[in-house]
């Protein structure tokens, strides 16, 4: 059968053309795989990407004291990586109060002319339950070093004890305190998951209150959509070996978190805001990133919105893997990029 | 045990903190999986992504005749979908020559003033094996359609007759001629796949040859890495229900068209090329794309030669899904960002 024959018989037992659309939705069948590491990044990174899933993705605590203690585990290597980057980068930190809410002020060694009137206002991540007081530090010690300005990071308060709108609360108390003696325009939030989320939160807020906007924002894999809504929650679930689904304890903190408000709302759920007037926008994932979607779809609804967006994807990193070596050549690179995007976007 | 001790108990049982990272390579088993068609895309793009894998996904021409007989069967619905897109979108179509090569010059019904002198090149897709002559239209028409631009598309010669070099050397041919009488600055060169990756090479050929560049160029989810490597060749391996694997027609038409030259050399696999000095570049591609490492790999190295790129990643998109539908919101989303891109980097 070594002619055309072959290719009718095919397509006629199937009676289809090579792309044929179907009437019916229908589920993909994805067959078990082994994923091979990666030779396209680097060997530090192939050494986060080859990491198995984490012991604790799919624990579901069932009491405030086990969300005490999931909170607590996630603290300790978190605080030691942020005392040890605070010497290596050489970034002096403060902790201090703005609006009664407590705050991190990082500062490099060296600030450079264009960004001596610029600060930046950061969210840390951690499903709104972990990585309390300085365990949220590491991005903002990252962006202080790497970027060379400001840094005020917001420890706001977090589930059990104070549920939804208590993060963001404290989130705009400070942005309202800090507007009141530095130049928005020269200012910009930044965060990574829950800090993503709670940036463009923070903007939805601000529009809404019609306080100042920032120049820029940055959120990085944002916690867009707190329901399994998005299609890499389901084609990256378990190709993704930091969040692994969400149907671990992602999804119950979300709960959690939420306390019974419309996990919808856009204060909760971003993705559902309206886009229309905010700040230019760099935003960073990855390809096995369970918050892919997460991503481009805010990316895609803010190009929609005319607002200056940029994306930037990285080679086969889970959830927010450019933040867990502080070292490789990713990490830098992903800072970089936020750095450069600051740079052009706010005002000296 | 509704305490911390659950907590440190699953802990202690495997010995790792919440993040461990391992000291050798792991590969990362992924369960069998049934993925459900997103609602976060338009009812049009749903019914793309419902499709069922093409039953020649996994064909492999054994002789001339056979892979002619593919190119054969992919090329009737495209030349059909060519004609009614040119009465839909008001576009004239004349099939010319230039340098020898046939082309097909598209034009806009109304030509606003600041096109009047621009001028786009298009590489089709199909693997270097398929949609020869009117088959491989169907974007060009969307471009000059929706972009409102005047699009020369070149009808390049494929393989099994005429494998690597002969394409390339086609595309340089009708360059060459065509910068003599237009300014590169007002031109772009764009094409989707194969032709993602022929732009690409194009511009290292370019650049090599001394010959000027254009102002702007649109790989989308191009072609760069002709041999299995990069992480989405494997995460998105039978998640992209267009090309499905490497390991089908896809990787024989690599072979095909390389004619024993190394996969790995620039001009076949543009992604081992030098992007310096590279012309502002928009890149697209889809979160289940086969291609998207190609894609994002290629973002990342020009960003780091410091080259104007950027990157639009559709939703649940399988490869090129954004040309398959031409009213979908999602494909005239796409071509609108690539006409912002060539209108603001073009000249006039």
């Amino acid at each position: 059968m070594n002619t055309i024959i072959r290719v009718v018989l095919v397509l006629a037992a199937t009676a289809m053309p090579y792309f044929h659309v179907q009437a019916e939705p229908v589920v993909r069948h994805v067959p078990v795989r082994e994923l091979p590491v990666p030779d396209t990044v680097s060997p530090e990174m192939q050494a986060l990407i080859s990491a198995p899933l984490p012991p604790l993705w799919n624990f579901h605590p069932k009491s405030t004291a086990e969300w005490k203690a999931f909170a607590a585990q996630s603290a300790a290597p978190q605080i030691a990586q942020a005392t040890t980057l605070l010497a290596k980068l050489k970034v002096k930190r403060v902790q201090s109060e703005i609006a009664g809410i407590r705050v991190y002020i990082m500062t490099p060694e060296t600030v450079p002319p264009e960004n001596r009137d610029r600060l930046l206002v950061h969210l840390h991540g951690g499903g709104y339950v972990a990585f309390p007081g300085e365990a949220g530090n590491v991005e903002a010690i990252l962006m202080a070093g790497y970027g060379r300005m400001r840094v005020v990071s917001i420890d706001y308060r977090m589930p059990p004890d104070f549920p939804y709108p208590a993060a963001l609360d404290d989130a705009m108390a400070v942005w309202h305190a800090l507007v009141k003696t530095n130049d928005p325009k020269k200012m910009a939030i930044f965060g990574t998951s829950t800090g993503g989320g709670m940036t463009l939160a923070m903007v939805l807020r601000a529009k809404a209150e019609k306080a100042p906007l920032p120049g820029a924002i940055a959120p990085g894999t944002p916690w867009s959509d707190m329901t399994k809504t998005g299609d890499s929650y389901f084609a990256n679930e378990a190709v993704d070996n930091v969040l692994v689904s969400h149907d671990g304890w992602l999804g119950d903190a979300a709960k959690l978190y939420a306390n019974g408000h419309d996990l919808k709302d856009p204060l909760l759920s971003p993705i559902y805001g309206d886009f229309h007037g905010f700040p230019p926008t760099v935003l960073t994932t990855g390809t096995r990133d369970l918050f892919l979607s997460n991503t481009v779809r805010v990316h895609r609804k803010l190009r929609e919105a005319d607002v200056e967006a940029m994306l930037n994807v990285f080679e086969a990193q889970s959830h927010a893997q450019y933040l867990f070596n502080p070292y490789a050549p990713e990490t830098k690179e992903a800072f970089r990029e936020i750095t450069k995007f600051f740079d052009t976007h706010l005002a000296k």
